[in-house]
């Protein structure tokens, strides 16, 4: 065969192909209420969604409104060039896009150019971060995932081609002030460097719907079991057993909630590399240690990094199903390959799963570079360097999530690298940045990319630091102190004890409130967690110039053109906006109507951004006028199976109002398959115009932790 | 013709090579004396020497030592997987590697993760910058270069593979202290995302010697005009042509040197994007303009960025000839076209050549990202966005200098993007970035990628940070003030108007040393501003542990470990230590040998760390023992064609000495068919043991400059 012809004819054929520039118009399929899939060129074997056996909640996606198609068609184009996929969508003047993956410092992420790759945050929006989900959402109500298992390149509104459909003006920098150094782009355009690749469109009335689209899609967002809601402490690497019981009795004694303990790297007996094998001096009896604290209803929960140690029992086996790279001079199982996992699984689950370990801290599979394997990596399945960083995180989350779930038995942990299709997984993302501000930041871009991201405590050089961090991890989906380097305990400032106490236990009596939230996730993809953005009342309006933010008409839809990236909403009716060291004050944006002090109930303000000044022990919290928020006594911990709880239920404003409270056993996935219990409070007003609530009841035979005693209050006089 | 089942076979086997691992070993072949090529798959027809017309300098090549292949071949090792190429070189413990593109922050590139990417500097030495030469030095004196306009990325002993020869030790950081978080790497890795790409690799018995061969391979360093070497001014980018007049005329009443003036961008009718036609408000009349500024000596330099506006007159020409993206809605010629260059060359050639414009500056040609074209666009002569930025600046280069050559015209100029193969062209790299201490950093580094780098002033806040600056960009390849923002004049801080001038003299003075110093980099390929790690006396040693700086047995051995990046040597003789702002005094490492003050003759140090108090008006100067310096009196200018100076030729220290002084016209290339003097200097002890100083007589008929008039100047006394 003349193999070198052939080459030619190749070569010539694809050439033609590039020449005839943009190709047809994509297919569009959809596969699900509101949702469209197209490929382009060959998409590969290996992808995000594909990593982690996604299934979408159909039912869900039915219930959502139907939606049309939200892009006009002709406007997307692709181009297959050279190996890589070129990809082009439309923006409008009046448009921002949100997402792109988990940013820190920018919320708007039109007018950048990211390249999405795993890696430690490195203190820019560059598209190197812990999770660079390639989904973007836009202020008109639709998202668009590109699933590729690639570093893909994003012009987010900065291209601008010589055939725009919405060119840019033209100016002369040399007499016009009115030039800008980065021209106005009408598209999106996007480089994956692969010879195909799949995407999705989410379509929506609202940013909102197209997140929740997206979470659904992607199975639903995690339902943590109660106790992963309840407060958590990681304690120094080298503690021993006897070191961790003595530590879970000085929260006792100390009054503070404790659910769970991190057992930082000294549990193995090697670690960087890791043996994933109990270090027989620090713990001697592993069991006994479990159950000890799990007979006070603490449960612990093991870091590791996925690198084998040589020295450990797992080496041998699992060497020929490794990377052809080390990382701290570990081997890297092949997490692609069935057989690397079986083995794992073997191991993790006889040595921590049945002695009653909870669930684990994933860490290092993001980055830094330069101890991670390179991208001329190799590995036996035959996936490259590249691909393997993109979805590394997400394989070890799958992983692991499924040992837990086939015992029916709910896990929740940390993990330092995640990607698209992570919503389902029972993982909170962290790392070691450790800006406060940025951190929350984070937690708002979480919501648009179905991740989950606590602003973990460590240390703080001042006790308004410790006070403002403890007070902020609160409001997140993991309430943590990280004490692996420090061995900080929550009472480290005695100063502030008492106020950080405070808001544990007030995170504690949120209980029901938080968990309803959570289950909206689930069921609805909701992010428990939310961007201003995607909230109902607020709207980005591209045109509109910046207006003052202390304005007082009406002034929110001026001021969203601004980033909101320091407040954000947990769940349906609380507005929280941290204080950061050094604020006396700080301004809230509030969205539209009237909101109420969470912790007096008094008015605050309405349709404007108003400045507070709440003192050192709060956090600024506000309520939606007619919101209810169902609470719990103070307790220690997140209640046990079958025990029963008093309810509190407090109703903010001057309006009705209704709330589904959501329960469940808080521990297995029964509720799966229809073992909760959703239960309608109403606060409704009487003939006298005197607010009265009611509590329906659960149905028959469904779990149902709450006492029929419910204690009302009405904060606003 | 059944294409398919042809796809399938080209898979198949493609599949089948890359189970076989690693390739058989790579052939070598010795295309020059001491330089071997050899070629990985398929390499593609754009690289970066082939954007550059790179022709070797094979007689002076000649002249080198002979030289072994350095690297043990069977270590080097290469693999084809999925369209990108996997490259692997040794590294011993023993060794250090430079080079790597233009670093502003480090100088040992060992260690170091980087995507060499053309972008402006984004203040990490992570491999975007203005010239990401993939090119190494390695300590033990050869080099490495990839010839691929790709961005390639080099894990630069940084990756750890399973099998490697000289693995790192295993340690358990629970209990380990000396637990490193990079562990060792005993190779370069690299990944370039092509199907194939030419190597070379450069001979040696020092780094010098392998930079010698990489720039006489690349045509040997460019020799610039004599008015290069002086003073320039880059005016206000509005200053119309009477401005400029006026400017000279200043530069006169002020006696401080000028030879040429930067034009900025108002000399367009429209910029940003560019006419490149004269404004006729600003410049009634640029063909006086130019003669008038020609009848005083002086030379205009025209800024440009090759983005050409719709408004100008070559628009229309190109329009079918440029990029499918706009940069600052200009539009991007093709230069990989011969028609697009020939339609550039007839407008600037009539327009500013043919009415005596002496060159340009090329502005703009390396990023932003967020306003140059994506790498998604396409250009008519079918190479990528990718391929295009990495060469671009090279393009450009090598196009207007063409036009210059042809004249038998020296220029020179300024660019902002520069690559491999860039050593013969009359360009010098600068940026925005303005850190004092990073410019001598990128100076530093310069030596070792065949590219010319200038510490431009541009404003300062205080007097003290101005005359700072002014030394130091007085002692690099070119003399700049850039005023086109700020309007800053040399005299803009009076109270330090006499240091600067007497820094600005001292240069002009020592235009013999100077040009005889850029002789060398044509006809030797030794950088004229070299790296301390390039010069003699110098070694790396890895395997010491380090030292402490200021002891004074011996210690330069221990030294070298950390990174000198604040001292460079200009030629061979004179060490050049800058002060910055604030310090009162500094460190400077010496080479081997004695070391004098350069100003009073002074012995200082041998074989030592020195630390100097040199006021404010000098910038640290030291002269080896022995070295010849020639100069000559104070003049505002270069000297005209024709013109004879008198010589003043410094000797320092106490050895006898010796100089080949260099001279020809200054203007033409005429030097390249043999126009030029090598004039011999001799210091030598008489019988008496007193120095004795004599100069030789220039070949008849070639070009020589000098007076027959020496003034000889022992120093040390």
């Amino acid at each position: 065969m003349n193999f070198k012809f052939h080459v030619i004819i190749l070569c010539l054929i694809s050439t033609l192909y590039i020449h005839t520039g943009y190709g047809q118009e994509l297919e569009w399929v959809e596969i699900e209420n509101g949702i469209w899939k197209s490929s382009v060129g060959q998409p590969e074997d290996i992808s995000l969604l594909k990593a982690v056996d996604v299934k979408p909640k159909e039912e869900a996606l039915r219930q959502l409104p139907l939606a049309n198609f939200p892009i006009d068609k002709a406007k997307i184009k692709t181009k297959l060039i050279d190996g890589k996929t070129y990809l082009q969508f439309p923006l409008s003047r009046e448009e921002q896009i949100y997402g792109l993956g988990l940013n820190f410092k920018t919320v708007h992420q039109r007018g950048r150019i990211m390249q999405l790759h795993v890696d430690h945050y490195g203190g820019r929006d560059n598209g190197r971060t812990h999770a660079p989900v390639p989904f973007y959402v836009s202020s008109k109500g639709y998202g668009v995932l590109i699933d590729a298992a690639r570093y893909i390149t994003v012009y987010a509104g900065t291209a601008v081609r010589v055939n725009a459909d919405d060119k840019p003006v033209l100016r002369d920098r040399n007499t016009d002030r009115q030039w800008q150094a980065q021209p106005y782009s009408d598209a999106v355009e996007i480089l994956v460097p692969a010879k195909g690749t799949d995407i999705y469109v989410f379509g929506g009335s609202s940013p909102m719907e197209a997140v929740q689209r997206y979470n659904l899609f992607n199975g639903g967002g995690y339902l943590p079991p109660k106790w992963g809601l309840g407060f958590t402490q990681r304690v120094p690497t080298l503690y021993s057993q006897y070191d961790i019981i003595r530590e879970a009795k000085e929260f006792e004694d100390h009054n503070f909630p404790l659910d769970f303990i991190g057992v930082e790297p000294g549990w193995h007996s090697m670690s960087y590399p890791c043996t994933f094998e109990w270090d027989k001096t620090r713990f001697p009896d592993p069991k006994k240690f479990n159950q000890e604290l799990l007979g006070q209803g603490i449960r612990t929960n093991l870091w590791f990094n996925p690198y084998v140690s040589p020295v450990g029992s797992l080496y041998p086996k699992i060497k020929d199903l490794s990377g052809s790279h080390t990382v701290w001079n570990g081997i890297v199982p092949d997490l692609m390959l069935q057989e690397t996992r079986d083995i794992l699984k073997d191991h993790f689950v006889e040595n921590h799963l049945n002695i009653g370990v909870s669930g684990y801290k994933i860490d290092e599979v993001d980055g830094y570079d330069s101890w991670l394997w390179p991208d001329v990596a190799t590995f036996p399945s035959g996936y490259s360097g590249e691909q393997m960083r993109q979805v590394y995180g997400l394989l070890v989350q799958d992983m692991t999530s499924k040992w837990f779930k086939e015992r029916n038995q709910r896990t929740y942990g940390l993990v330092r690298a995640s990607n698209a299709g992570a919503s389902a997984l029972p993982y909170v993302l962290y790392n070691d940045y450790y800006s406060h501000k940025d951190f929350i930041t984070a937690l708002v871009n979480s919501s648009f990319i179905g991740v989950l991201w606590t602003p973990e405590v460590r240390a703080s050089k001042t006790a308004e630091e410790w006070l403002r961090r403890m007070q902020s991890v609160c409001f997140s989906p993991m309430a943590m102190l990280n004490a692996w380097a420090d061995g900080t305990k929550p009472w480290s400032f005695p100063e502030v004890e008492e106020a950080v106490r405070d808001v544990a236990n007030l995170r504690m009596q949120l209980l029901p409130y938080i968990y309803t939230t959570f289950s909206q996730y689930h069921f609805k993809g909701l992010p428990p967690f939310r961007a201003m953005n995607l909230v109902e009342g607020f709207s980005y309006d591209g045109n509109k110039s910046e207006g003052k933010l202390d304005s007082t008409n009406n002034p929110y839809k001026l001021a969203v053109k601004s980033e909101i990236k320091d407040q954000y909403m947990m769940g349906d009716n609380i507005l929280v906006a941290p204080m950061f060291e050094g604020e006396k004050e700080r301004k809230v944006i509030l969205p539209q109507g009237k909101w109420f002090d969470f912790y007096d109930g008094s008015f605050v303000g309405e349709n404007e951004v108003i400045t507070v000044r709440p003192g050192l022990e709060k956090i600024p919290l506000y309520v939606r006028d007619g919101g209810i928020i169902p609470m719990r006594p103070v307790q220690r911990q997140a209640p046990e199976l079958g025990e029963k709880v008093d309810l509190i239920i407090r109703h903010y404003g001057h309006k009705e109002g209704e709330y589904i409270l959501y329960d469940d056993d808080g521990l297995s996935f029964d509720f799966e398959k229809g073992q909760y219990s959703m239960v309608d409070i109403k606060v409704k007003k009487d003939k006298k115009g005197n607010l009265r609530g009611t509590i329906g009841r659960p149905e028959k035979g469904k779990p149902y932790s709450y006492n029929k005693k419910v204690s009302w209050e009405f904060k606003t006089k």
